[in-house]
């Protein structure tokens, strides 16, 4: 579809309020206008920052895989490393520290995989995935107080096994993990 | 993971109340602690409802791809039908709804594909996703005052192009794609 005609398509955003703000949400109400004419008001939008997704390797083809509980499901789910950016930070340093801190595996270099959105309806933010190749353990996990991370090392086929399973649901996860074994030339 | 381990990272629940609920968003400010003692309040949580995803094959072997615009980005996105499942409804019969009402393509029957997490951390809800084949264009859209939705039917390579050069964005649907290329055998 061309520029110009996804264009015609857009909404225009008439109006902002904020509904809540503090440090772990930012939620408004938008009133906006269709092309149509119809008025979509409110519209809710949750404004996120951006995070990193990072899908690792080990020298001996292994996947450092996490299992972490997930507030929003009350369930302990099974992922890969991910987090947000911090201040200074760009999204390959981020991508590595996270890989490190929830992990203690290491890896020189990251390379971009892609950039995604979780929910471009209601969030306004991107995850940016990386594939970490030839990953080393270097130490243990250095969490924070409101993390507890419990680490599995799996076999590609384990994973894969685990994505048609249902075992991993987490959709960032998922599509990351597969754009990942794309790349790799391991679906 | 075994069940045991699993309920020993689980966050205990102390209290939950409203943020703010309408027809369109129920946010909620929970009170938790984790196993470790730590205190986490607030967390928010959207409580939001299912839906369902559908990768529909025409008898020709292309998938009906639409255009919609989505407010969170401010972006018109490649996707696949998606949306709410109504009152009195089984996922399957929401898929095969959505997938008529948003492209004209009809399916005898939809295969489960796999049910997979938005925002596990955030969102209380789940994606069903489904597999069409053998749709056939019956008419045209039947869509909603809210909604504005252009139809493009693919080749599957273009789709797989589409997920590699960043157009298909949405995390949900780009997972469910893969998955269900994985089951056609065509990744």
């Amino acid at each position: 579809m061309t520029p110009q005609k996804k264009n015609t398509m857009k909404w225009k955003l008439l109006s902002s309020r904020t509904v809540v703000k503090d440090n772990w949400v930012h939620l408004t109400a938008d009133d906006c206008q269709m092309p149509n004419g119809t008025m979509i008001a409110p519209f809710y939008v949750s404004h996120a920052p951006d995070f990193v997704v990072v899908i690792a390797v080990t020298e001996d083809g292994k996947i450092p895989m996490i299992w972490q509980y997930r507030h929003g499901l009350q369930e302990v789910l099974l992922e890969v490393p991910a987090g947000c950016v911090e201040p200074g930070e760009s999204f390959e340093e981020a991508a590595k520290r996270e890989l490190l801190e929830e992990t203690g595996y290491q890896a020189e270099n990251v390379e971009f995989l892609c950039k995604m959105a979780p929910n471009a309806s209601c969030l306004t933010n991107y995850a940016w995935c990386y594939l970490a190749k030839g990953a080393k353990k270097v130490g243990g996990q250095h969490l924070d107080v409101t993390e507890e991370i419990a680490v599995e090392l799996m076999e590609i086929e384990q994973v894969k096994e685990a994505l048609r399973n249902g075992e991993i649901q987490q959709a960032v996860h998922m599509a990351a993990i597969y754009r990942a074994f794309e790349v790799l030339g391991v679906l």
